[in-house]
């Protein structure tokens, strides 16, 4: 597995605060280091970014026939549904074998750490989160797919990675892995989640997004969240780009206090 | 001929400066509008970016053979030279055939245009305002090949698109693409030429680049000039994004004055 990290001027002898980005779909670990222009509010606050690859790529026939399942589209899930259940466990990486390693190798403090993305990684930084009360300091997401078991994309990666619902609602394992359903039972930190969303985004018109379901599940559980609407804005990177020190800065809040 | 342009918010019904960039060798018009970060400046200042390809893309045999001749390698010479000489006139493109069509086709001032690059296009921005006092408000570049009549890669893309040099040396054909050699002659506006080197990079070490030639030469001719050495920057859009504001505002300070 591949990753991208980013140290900023003053890593000698000194540990930082580290964030970690998810990308969405098609992604490797190179689209956010290369397109966000993250780096210069991560140099003036002096975090750590980390940004994995959204897959694992180990020849599993049938890996690489379409864009939204499979390579590149992993789904921060932890499979367990053959063949994908040998290498697909990207929940359990971006969780725990990938900060084992950066925690290892990189001057980062393991108790600063905090979690983002973009669409599916949007979703994977939700989901990471909110089922891991008090190991990230703070969320945030751009255009993530809040309600997988309700969105086209969701449930093909759901049924295709944990099994089909058959007739009898949303399955167990499904529930590990949706934001709006886990909320309701989350009773961590304080912090407020930080949603962004372009409203011309193509994929929120397509029913893929509904930031809307989630926060209504976030004032039913009375956990606080901002929902940014930006107008005229896409799903793409310039998007992104646009924002990020905004959420570089949300993060620092949480994580230097 | 693809080109990529940004606009700046502020551009319904009013005229804006516009600033050329230049890539340098294996870009397309996508590399710099991707990966820069130069629009957040751009919008901050309300300027427009205008971004060719590095070539022609024509299917001439040959022209896919070597990164750093043919596609993505038009050195922004008009070649003299069989087969090249049908469509790679990247000079006549750059400085009047493109300018032409942003002019009928966008809200730009005519009168406020910059050009800045990096590399070969960094050598392509210093000839273009050196061969034509008036045209631009200023240049600025990032990493230029200073003085391609002495560098491999020049010396490679003179001869292929020029013609060789033969025992008589320099052709005077190749003296109207050194930007070394044409600061002699100049005689346009006093903006300072703005120049931004990493001192780590690899092409410098190389001698590709010898901005101390063209320091030099600019002093020679009483001709006012920047150099920026950068510690620790190589030639990547890494070290363009880091210090892009500077080349912007640079460029703003003659095209709002």
């Amino acid at each position: 597995m591949k990753f991208a990290i980013y140290l900023p001027p003053d890593s000698e002898g000194k540990k930082n605060p580290v964030i970690y980005w998810l990308s969405g779909l098609t992604c490797t670990e190179q689209n956010f280091i290369t397109k966000s222009g993250a780096q210069k509010y991560a140099a003036e606050h002096n975090v750590i970014i980390v940004c994995p690859d959204t897959s694992p790529r180990c020849n599993i026939p049938g890996e690489d026939e379409s864009y939204d399942f499979g390579t590149g589209a992993g789904f921060y899930v932890d499979a367990t549904v053959k063949p994908w259940n040998t290498h697909y466990k990207m929940y359990s990486y971006v969780t725990q074998e990938l900060p084992e390693v950066i925690h290892a190798n990189f001057p980062i403090d393991p108790e600063k750490q905090s979690i983002m993305g973009h669409s599916m990684g949007g979703h994977g930084a939700l989901v990471c989160y909110l089922r891991n009360p008090g190991k990230y300091c703070s969320v945030s997401a751009f255009a993530p797919i809040c309600h997988p078991s309700q969105s086209p994309w969701g449930r093909k990666a759901l049924t295709g990675y944990l099994g089909d619902t058959g007739d009898a609602g949303i399955p167990d394992e499904w529930k590990k892995y949706d934001a709006t359903l886990l909320v309701a039972k989350f009773d961590g930190q304080l912090a407020d989640i930080l949603i962004d969303q372009g409203d011309s985004d193509e994929f929120l018109k397509a029913g893929q997004l509904t930031p809307e379901k989630f926060v209504q599940a976030c004032k039913e559980a009375q956990v606080p969240v901002i929902l940014n609407m930006r107008e005229g804005y896409d799903h793409s990177y310039y998007y992104i780009a646009t924002f990020i020190e905004d959420h570089i800065k949300h993060h620092v809040k949480y994580l230097r206090s």
